[in-house]
């Protein structure tokens, strides 16, 4: 039943997503799409990042919630354009969402945008947004067993951030378990272990993204 | 497009959940269905729940997971029966996927059945399982700002756990801001702090639990 129905969502997504790509390539915008679960950190990892760029690159945010628009305040906070995409329900963002907020974009004028889905380790996995890459977060109070739970999430993603490094001593989190488990879902994927609040660790996935928006 | 393909899928859930909400009663057996985010501590509140409660009652857990059995083994090692369901990629349980794994449980000799859903703050959310109570856990470090965010999850819950709270001198919480957004969205549901993985505060959750067990 399942395979039935979102087959043709599904293509219709895909499609759109190919012309976001299309027009993306075109004006030399690198799009990042943040997957990560309710909690994690993403907000934070994308002030991090920010700090980190802004003197290079100019950088949007997006920003997809169910409700609320309290990360795209924290992010506008900064002087950082942001939109707010209220999916109304829906668990993951979809190509057609992402076309409605880029359009309100000066894509002629930006380097980087940052996409932060819906807080969700499974939904956002099936969905192309056109982006160049999709980077996942885990923190560490989830435990070193998410990549056991959320293969797809691990496998889709072309790199893992594990955040909340910090609070490793409070937390019972096996990193050498975590790492081997994630490697055997994804082999490429570099694992950048940050504190995104305190900034620790951010220069190096920085310094990753960076060397890919300079190519987009 | 969502609600004209959701509509069809729901009745026949809510159908199927109906004829076990039925059998549930038939057989005095009071099912609990739990909601959290990926790693907010959902099996260790399970099994702080079955130390608390397994003199007076016989309990059988089941574990709905996209992927592995992890979280079943760690219940079957403290002698509780325990029923793996593997929603292969799905985000969420349905009925028909609990009904499997209820026709392997002799409910004849069960009190009560804990359901583990996936973990995932969104998606269960839509779907009755038959179930006599929903109860969600958001962990400390998740953030105060959920209940903004994932409205849907704390309207359908009969009572909000709120695990790890010894770990909140780590995290910047504001418990009583957490516990206003709560109430905007839900006045009845009881809130109970609690940290699993110590024990705190268990035996009030425990409490308000048995007293249902014991009525049904």
């Amino acid at each position: 039943m399942q395979i039935d129905l979102h087959k043709p969502i599904l293509d219709k997504n895909d499609s759109l997503a190919a012309d976001l790509r299309k027009q993306f390539a075109e004006k030399h915008v690198y799009v990042v799409d943040l997957l990560a679960s309710p909690g994690s950190g993403k907000t934070s990892t994308i002030l991090a990042t920010i700090d980190a760029l802004r003197d290079e690159f100019n950088i949007a945010v997006i920003e997809g919630d169910i409700a609320s628009s309290v990360d795209a305040e924290k992010i506008k906070a900064q002087g950082i354009p942001a939109v707010q995409i209220n999916t109304g329900g829906a668990c993951h963002l979809e190509s057609a969402m992402l076309k409605r907020a880029i359009d309100v974009l000066d894509l002629e004028r930006l380097d980087l945008i940052i996409v932060e889905n819906v807080g969700n380790l499974v939904c956002p996995t099936d969905f192309d947004l056109g982006e160049n890459a999709k980077v996942m977060i885990l923190s560490v109070p989830e435990g070193d067993d998410k990549p056991l739970k959320y293969p797809g999430v691990f496998q889709v993603s072309d790199a893992v951030i594990l955040n909340k490094v910090d609070t490793m001593p409070v937390f019972d989190f096996d990193r050498e378990a975590f790492e081997t488990s994630v490697r055997e879902l994804n082999p490429k994927a570099p694992i950048f272990p940050i504190a995104a609040t305190k900034g620790d660790g951010v220069e190096e996935w920085a310094s990753w993204l960076a060397d890919r928006v300079r190519e987009a």
